[in-house]
């Protein structure tokens, strides 16, 4: 591609100078680059977050885009930086499982090593400038993965909740809360089809059946709905589910029951 | 237009994939496009304060530009995706009112209809991924208005309060509010102009004569000046007008009298 | 260059337009300009913080790049705009300081006069559209620096605390809070090699020697380390140095002392 794309992903905010720095080292070793902000407003040091927001995006991007991602509470320990390919796309970022959902079938990784790929100095405190942003500008200008380090079998996966499935109750979680409040679960809607009448459970909360959209509940009212993300999604009309409840009591049970 | 320009203006913050994914589905079907961030951080559902945004910026763009709007508290529901043609400028979003302040007089209005032209599976929840940003996507690789669906007559426009305007006195209302806390009003700064000496009064404040700018009061002071968006503006020197009130008393009446 | 490269970095926020119509004008002006956001959060006013930013990030950033810098307050007052030519690159901005770590010994500067490429009409509060952005659109377009206006040989630095270096005990100051809540001092980490083995001292904390990073302190411990910026900075691992004090408080002396 001439004009690769490259994306980032991280939880840097944009209160200081972090992201440009990136940009910059990037833009110097491929001029050619088109950068995409995904996200910098990840939660600071959240790697599920950001697998989350990584899953969301990058598989609507094009084959031969360039991801770098970059949640890394820790950075100058000995976790490993990876290259990822999967799918006809690139990944780069620490190997703690913020990668874990970008991967398919087909993929194959690398530890990141050579340092000459790597700016002259490397920080203990800012991999996303010293070694994920060069390795991005050199595979745009052209690098083949195995140039930067040895190929791996194996690296770091999130251990992500499995909704459990029985013939009339499936019981998942809540795995992420986007910026509206919503409450999304691992639980496909795919699995919620059919002619069952299924109710929805959540705590103390009875939602109810699954509806197609917040406009069939009046306004305040929880809802239950089949999210855009493919996953059963919970909130609250005109409302936030998320600031009814303390942080640590968001990610409880979900129940699904058949009806009658 | 070679590299086309597409814009995006959203209220879904960048805590989560939701921007990024609409960049990937533009980037797919017109891999050669431009993507220019307007906003992400429009307050969650505020039609009126994305279609101020629209308007500060939209019209400083070149001719051919794509502008994709999303400010969508009613997705999923019957309001229909748009896609307007004005000022030789594209602009798609929900049919809402967020629109409202990109329309010219030259303008025209499409639904947008056939499905060939969305992703294949439509959510209810999110058609900035699903409907907008593959319509920006084919209208960027250079497909006609009209394949998307029928030319429309009617469109829904915010209903924006007017100024009354007197031999001695105008009275407008703070329809904005900016990031600087500074409180925009619907009084085109035009209209102060002459040899009349204006005073302004906004709730119980008498905030005085029509001043350039802030550095023509003392810090702390309240100051009436021309705004950059061509309406009369109250601020504080070095503070924030809008943190010394409730919200809802924010939009009151602003009266402008000739003076002695 | 065919395509050059503009930057943005602003105290504006994203809530408004205003970001979206420098982009505007910018593009209008040079159609082939590539457009990257460097930052928008700088908090409001923070002259300081825009020009840290600023030296974070520029440096890295190709031959030919030109930036555009505004954190304002003074807009309107007597504080002229300037375009300075240091290191290969173009900086545009006010004359307030924010400017001040990008200059390098080749540094020139030009006092922007002639009002032909600044918009039509230009308001008094938003010179980052009618000054600033268009100044960098002709730049981009091609137009000599001195077109704009007189080179000049003084323009405003701020002035920024130097640490005192003695024999066994250096004394700095924390100049800088980033988005993690630690504090970046205005110590070279350069100056702390060789093999003294240092104390470091912040208020009434006892830092303890310098490490390399984080993990090498225990969760909740205060650590002392070289940071990215080439400076020394103070955190606390897993938390928020910052969090722990009146913002007033933060920047406050620290002392290395030689250990024995």
């Amino acid at each position: 591609m001439k004009e690769p794309i490259i994306t980032l992903l991280s939880d840097f905010g944009t209160v200081d100078g972090f992201v440009g720095a990136m940009k910059g080292v990037i833009l110097s070793l491929a001029p050619g680059a088109r950068i995409i902000d995904l996200s910098h407003d990840i939660p600071a040091q959240d790697i599920r977050g950001g697998a989350w927001a990584l899953r969301e995006a990058a598989p609507l991007f094009p084959v031969g885009t360039i991801h770098v991602t970059v949640v890394d509470p820790g950075v100058g320990t000995e976790r490993r930086p990876l290259l990822l390919e999967s799918g006809g796309q690139s990944f780069i970022g620490p190997d703690n499982g913020v990668l874990t959902l970008a991967a398919r079938e087909d993929c194959r990784a690398w530890s990141l090593e050579d340092a000459q790929y790597f700016r002259p100095q490397v920080s203990a405190t800012f991999h996303g400038r010293d070694i994920f942003a060069p390795v991005a500008g050199h595979l745009a200008a052209g690098k083949d993965p195995s140039v930067f380090g040895p190929e791996i079998e194996r690296w770091r996966r999130l251990p992500l909740p499995e909704p459990v499935v029985g013939q009339s109750k499936i019981e998942g979680q809540v795995i992420h809360v986007d910026r509206f409040g919503n409450l999304i679960t691992n639980i496909p809607s795919g699995t919620l089809t059919g002619e069952t009448a299924w109710r929805v459970n959540w705590r103390e909360v009875d939602i109810g059946p699954i509806r197609r959209t917040f406009g069939d509940v009046a306004s305040g009212a929880w809802v239950a709905y089949p999210g855009s993300s493919g996953m059963l999604e919970l909130g609250i009309r005109d409302g936030r589910a998320a600031s009814k409840h303390q942080e640590q009591d968001l990610y409880a049970v979900v129940s699904v029951c058949a009806g009658d």
